[in-house]
């Protein structure tokens, strides 16, 4: 086999075979194949596609490239969630603690990343002596029993991909859809999930900006799990405006402790228990998305989603406390208003460019040796569809330094007000199973 | 400029400016540009293609990569030949001596490189004594003096294409007319030609299989000589077969003194006098293709296209009695008859597998180490249409080693004959001016 005449193949639009594509992802893997022939491949993917097996091929292809976890200590299915990235998402720090409530097993495995914000783990440091540097079989352990954990990235996962994406980064082959889904599933699959519940956002501040484009990816999504024996469900969610009105860490644990309280965001608490039905259900737990959504409203109305929350942070060392007293959480020196300018409502507000704001104040990391300030960030006071009167707070600013002028104008460009009634973005646009 | 931006350009289809293609191609052979960049790009060009404007910038960037020949101390108008290549063409062999009779200078730069046969050069070394090592003052004074003279390939010719061609070689990006028509008239160009005439192949042998798709190529050519200001013309012309009969260095040799007698083969005599009449039209020393080729056939007739060969291999060395007595050339030591096994009409011979079979003879590098046997090769003895009896020689084959069995099998699978009589293939399909 040679990958010249591989390329060839893709590149007039034929299939490959199981085979080629494990030469294909092992000799890159290893090195024997070098970068040059893979972004041509890439870029011969980029115009042909792959069909659904390709896709499924090449998913478990560059699951076997390195490690994969094994989580079969673990009683029950083990259901994870994936969101394709949005600003101000915080239904993880919800969803864990809400269907492990009802006894979902969730084994989470999570990094901390670039971004707006911090990720998963930085927004959990925000509890004092919280830690994620615990023993597999310490994890194991917690979740079978208090049904959540969540522990660093480690060991090899997925090499393949790593190399591939930093490779589609810099030859403008990221957006295809074929590549796109094998590199997340392949993800998900090498942490070990038996069941995924996929959040594919769609909106001005997400990746996939049109609804079409989103359905296209979470369709290519469900096949590839379904094909490779791991029963997944996608959530077409609206990602116009940032989720929720936290953007920050310390912000986020706070607005997700009101949301398992019941008292959170209208938008971040209806998607929660979307996607946690979805989840609840793949895992067994309910026989239909209706049951499996009123037993989470129960743990919201009765508690023990508050409570599952507290165990879980305590159980990995996090002052627990925190839950009912929230302002033990980091706090920031400053806050500031960014005042409405005239009356109107709000038409728009640029989600990426909104959380680029979050992250000048210091909320996420820019490069990876960034430190990321816990405390710092913003919470949205209005949203799309809300009405304004003049010198009504737009946002709350939290900052540890005094001087947040540019961040303030970054804000003006990017929430817009209109003079006529807007309407409000639907939520949840649809829901995907094959 | 970032190159991950001007390769999603391409991808998208949009048109690369002058600016940046001087960009990418100095990034490349400079090294900023890595290689897995140009792969993705050239993959994105295979897709999308050039414009006419793009082609000529990529081929002026390629031009300006090195080194350029300076030929402006030669008097005229410097008219270079290029071929696409095929089997047994020993055109340029004839072409030069032919045309330089009847004043047209011809400064070859030539190389040696892998195929069937040798190069020029290989083949002119078939003459003892002759060789390219001379100084470019010397190369200069022979062509005013001679109106032709050969020099071995010097100096850092468009390196950028050399280096994107190795890519393209192994990214499955060769085929790309945008690529190819560029990566020939940079080459064409640096070397210093004022006008150029193209000899496009066509059919089994050749690169290029269809008419159209060698139409579509000299088209290319053309236009990005016109554009740059090098006037071009191209000749698309019958490689279903190999050109005339000998495929070998010596035996090309001895054919194009044939040739120049007037007594050489149809098909290479008729496509001579079309690429020479071009070549004698470019140079303006002849108002008309007819009134040029009427020149030449007077070259030929009057013997002064053999007299401008003797001179010619003189004046570098070479012993030019063998003009006189082709049985001073190399000879092999062993010859045998390839007897037709039926009787019938010859309907193909697969030009590259018979080409294929004189490089085993020796005749050919494989490899860039081989040693070339300059006495080895083929000679046809009946061609496409010819009527052959049972017992007839198809070949004789001309070899320093006594077991040709291998060579005479390979022939005998690509010497196809039929029972019907079968018409001779068309030389010369189309001339191409703009």
């Amino acid at each position: 086999m040679r990958m010249v005449d591989l390329i060839a193949k893709k590149r007039d639009g034929l299939v490959l075979t199981k085979e080629e594509i494990q030469f294909i992802i092992d000799g890159f893997t290893e090195g024997s194949i070098p970068d040059y022939q893979m972004s041509a491949l890439s870029m011969a993917i980029y115009f042909k596609g792959m069909n659904e097996q390709e896709r499924a091929d090449l998913t478990m292809a560059m699951v076997n490239s390195g490690d994969t976890i094994d989580l079969s200590a673990i009683e029950g299915i083990k259901v994870d969630k994936h969101s394709t990235g949005g600003v101000g998402d915080t239904t993880t720090l919800v969803l864990g603690p809400l269907v492990a409530a009802v006894g979902v097993p969730v084994a989470k495995m999570s990094g901390r990343g670039l971004g707006h914000t911090g990720g998963t783990i930085d927004k959990l440091e925000s509890v004092e002596g919280f830690h994620v540097e615990i023993e597999n079989d310490e994890f194991i352990r917690l979740v079978n029993k208090n049904k959540l954990a969540v522990i660093g990235q480690s060991g090899n996962l997925t090499p393949a991909d790593k190399k591939l994406y930093a490779l589609r980064d810099v030859t403008a082959t990221v957006d295809s859809i074929a590549l796109i889904s094998s590199s997340i599933m392949s993800k998900k699959i090498a942490a070990g999930a038996d069941a995924i519940v996929l959040d594919v956002k769609t909106g001005a501040g997400a990746f996939m900006k049109t609804i079409d484009d989103s359905v296209e990816l979470a369709k290519a999504m469900v096949s590839i799990g379904n094909n490779v024996g791991r029963q997944t469900m996608a959530i077409i969610s609206d990602m116009s405006q940032p989720l929720g009105y936290a953007i920050g860490n310390a912000l986020e644990v706070k607005e997700a402790i009101d949301t398992l309280k019941g008292e959170g965001p209208e938008d971040l608490t209806e998607l929660s228990l979307t996607l946690g039905s979805n989840m609840v259900y793949l895992a067994k737990k309910a026989d239909s998305l209706e049951e499996a959504r009123t037993m989470l409203e129960k743990a919201i109305a009765d508690g023990s989603a508050l409570e599952s929350f507290k165990v879980f942070l305590a159980a990995q060392g996090g002052d627990a406390s925190v839950v009912d007293r929230p302002e033990e959480l980091p706090q920031a020196k400053y806050t500031f208003e960014l005042e409405a300018k005239e009356d109107g409502y709000v038409s728009e507000i640029v989600a990426d460019e909104v959380g680029t704001a979050a992250m000048i104040l210091g909320a996420g990391r820019a490069t990876k040796d960034s430190v990321i300030d816990l405390a710092a960030g913003l919470m949205l006071r209005k949203k799309i569809g809300d009405e304004v009167k003049k010198g009504d707070s737009l946002v709350t600013i939290y900052s540890n330094f005094e001087d947040v002028s540019a961040v303030k104008e970054k804000l003006y460009e990017n929430i817009i007000l209109s003079s006529e009634k807007v309407e409000k973005p639907v939520l949840i646009h649809q829901s995907i199973t094959e």
